[in-house]
């Protein structure tokens, strides 16, 4: 029999994880389908829900459910679902309905300004409303920090991923820091001395490249009548395990970035399918966090997805899709396609070497924000700065230096490493699934992920949120988390053959 | 200033609205696009939106704010909008949350099974599911008839059109019961009489009647910018004024079906459009009721676009759409196949003509069942001795009989009345919009709405829910409801040319 004040929780985080799916359900509409005149009612409609959710984890009654539950006699995984309750709740303690909602309501009018700024190339408009962001960023990450015990960036960074700090990836972004501009000079002087891969001649047809998606969705393990495939401006994954929901954007030039896109939110979306059904509602059944989540999309799209063995099995496909011929449609030819690396200006568009350097200043910029060390009208002289260190190149105006990304926009600071821990992560895991799996490989050359999709569903999505990511990435590798198996990786395949 | 209960209680009903609005999109995505195999978890979510609407309107505080209210110095919308608030939290007073559960769940239940249950022809094995659901309905029906101080069916009718009671409509059903089958039998021995009109040649592209309806919805008024036009099952009207959801179904041998939905769905929307944008969110400013609401959508529908004037203008743009040919396809023709009429046993696809006997027949077994004078098991020998009784013929099975329709199965008792409450009110209210808009018939055949929105925006859509229906319509047409302008509509339509 489940315990008294312990089902008492279950039953209260389960009407919150309901609400949760609600809001997710508005917001993958608001991106999709949504006519533009909607927003503004639409952003009405999410900011109740959000403040539903906050009372309902602020209201008095719960604190006495969460100790008296301590008392009682959980098994590992009740008591890891208690530990996960009791992390929301500090979270949500922290933050006062008013703070809540003042936070809530200044990301959405920058945001909505920011759709406009952004294009306009108008940092100086947008500045008074960041900096509003900014100051209750800051508020939030103090008074989360003093509850949770921890330093203000480390309770945002406890947001995104629990338990995550600053020091556990300081070393890693350090070491990646000196790295990586070395191998992005030595990749790109290599790539400039070989003659270039040939870019397959468009135009290609949305509806084909959709009909393609689909079919790589399949092969790959996408449960087609669990979910759907639609468009937005920026692809994600979103949904539940009976109806993921996942959607890219077509480039009728460039036939790749929208199946590249696929099989990256492919990769997120089979983690929402894998994971526990019998703990489905509860917090200790959903995924672990961003820098986990990450790492199954990048397992799929960077790990098995752009290598060669896939290739091989993809190419034919991709041919036959747009009735391509000749040598541009060959597997080595697609392969090295998607294997440039160029110091670019736009993070989301970046391969995967120089992807970190864009997150690597990204993290110290927004960490001396919230520390109140740097000021948001210092931000575009800051990243112009940052690029040219990190990158080598300036961007010509802001739309293409800090106004690029939405996630400050929105209110949302600690996140940012996850992209690049998602990434370490993955190359990680995906070795450690080619050592205890040798047909993991060969399979992947025939699209067969059923090895793949095997070892991760024992490996990370069967654990849901029962151990942290630290304990997760240990148990399935063997090691915590290091640079050896990403650089090994980066090298394979840009330097290796 | 706001008086200060009064306000209170504006806040609590705006978020009850963002909340309503919220689940709403959950079902239109649930009618729409979503995979099948989210059924369950999208049924767990609305459950629970609604469950938490249900205890915001049961909190004790509100009652006191009620109370409060009164004592303050109100204007005439903001004294109708706490008559309104007032009334919801009876009706939600009366139920207690466990009641409300179970008869949410108990619909659920219900209305899973019956769509197996309905193809199958499974009448028995649906019924214990079918009678929890009537007895639950029986008891909220007599808890709420307690507080709101009326008959139980009352008060199921009150919370589709509020203050309606079955004595307001008693006469003039025995009236459409009394003329009705005569008028049937008349037309249809005319009709017979004359040279069929001729059905235009399928199939009809989806994408050409898609982009038909769309041209036509935009000729009647519809802000295309402020929604959408989808696919479901069965056509509906929702959303909100900023962001108008319709939806229809489309027949490759009939393109008329798909676009009469539209244009009757259109309707609907106008209505939720032409609300006033100062009452957003509350109660007050919401549409009436389902008379009224039903009115509008066949004023669209019946009144304007299936008449003479109209058909004029749409026809050439018919034809132009499908690249038809000869007589077929002129407005005469097209007009003709839009008015037939013959007994026929399901009442989504009758005409208008017999469309109210099929409610009749529902409206007198609901009454029954609610009454326990008639038990669920009696229900298929019922309904074939009503169909009998009323429309002449018989059907062969429960599939196209008693279990045709979706309401009762979904615990929706008291609405089937609405339904020829509207037609009869579009009659009126189309009646003496062109008694005072002498241009508004000519701007019909130019496909010109702005007369008939004009008279409606003023009439019906400014007013929202500061009248009651009956008060509406005897400002908007001099005289309480009646059958008369129906009965002349249906004459001069069906026998006049």
């Amino acid at each position: 029999m489940t315990p008294e004040a312990y089902g008492a929780l279950e039953a209260r985080f389960r009407r919150l994880s309901l609400l949760g799916e609600a809001s997710r359900l508005l917001e993958w509409d608001c991106a999709t389908l949504m006519p533009r005149h909607g927003a503004a009612a639409r952003a009405e409609q999410l900011t109740e829900l959000t403040l539903i959710r906050h009372e309902l984890l602020r209201d008095p009654a719960l604190v006495d459910l969460l100790d008296s539950a301590e008392n009682e006699v959980l098994d590992s995984w009740q008591s890891a679902n208690l530990a996960t309750m009791r992390r929301r709740w500090q979270h949500a303690l922290a933050v006062s309905a008013d703070l809540h909602e003042a936070e809530t309501r200044a990301a959405l009018a920058c945001e909505t300004a920011w759709r406009e700024a952004r294009p306009a190339n108008n940092f100086s408009g947008l500045a008074p409303l960041l900096t509003e962001v900014v100051r209750l960023a800051r508020e939030v990450a103090t008074v989360k920090g003093e509850v949770l015990g921890c330093a203000p960036y480390d309770a945002l960074l406890d947001q995104w991923d629990a338990g995550l700090r600053a020091a556990d990836f300081e070393d890693l972004f350090a070491r990646l820091a000196r790295d990586l501009p070395q191998l992005v000079a030595t990749v790109v002087e290599r790539q400039a001395a070989e003659a270039p891969p040939r870019l397959p001649n468009g135009p290609f047809a949305v509806a084909d490249q959709q009909r393609l998606a689909e079919r790589l969705m399949a092969a790959v393990g996408f449960p087609a009548e669990h979910g759907r495939l639609d468009t937005s401006r920026h692809p994600f994954s979103c949904g539940t395990p009976e109806d993921l929901r996942i959607t890219t954007r077509y480039n009728e030039d460039d036939f790749t970035s929208a199946i590249m896109a696929v099989l990256h939110e492919t990769g997120h979306a089979l983690y929402d399918y894998g994971l526990p059904r019998e703990w489905r509602y509860q917090p200790v059944g959903e995924a672990l966090g961003m820098s986990v989540h990450e790492s199954q999309s990048l397992i799929f799209e960077m790990q098995a997805c752009r290598g060669r063995a896939f290739m091989t099995f993809a190419a034919p496909l991709m041919r036959e899709a747009f009735g391509g011929e000749g040598e541009t449609w060959s597997a080595d030819n697609l392969y090295r396609l998607q294997a440039r690396v160029a110091p670019s200006l736009i993070r989301v568009n970046a391969d995967e070497v120089t992807y970190p350097l864009h997150i690597l200043l990204r993290t110290r910029l927004e960490r001396l924000l919230i520390a109140g060390e740097l000021e948001v009208s210092d931000l575009p002289g800051a990243w112009a700065e940052g690029m040219r260190d990190d990158l080598g190149i300036v961007p010509p105006d802001d739309r293409d230096g800090c106004l690029q990304d939405i996630h400050w926009v929105e209110g949302i600071f600690g996140y940012f490493p996850t992209y690049t821990l998602g990434a370490v992560t993955a190359a990680q895991l995906f070795q450690a699934a080619r050592r205890t799996v040798p047909e993991l490989e060969t399979a992947l050359g025939e699209g067969d992920f059923r090895p793949l999709l095997g070892w991760l569903g024992k490996n990370v999505h069967a654990h849901a949120s029962s151990l942290d990511t630290r304990a997760l990435v240990t148990r399935a590798t063997g090691r915590p988390l290091d640079a050896d198996d990403f650089e090994t990786h980066l090298k394979a395949r840009y330097l290796a053959d």
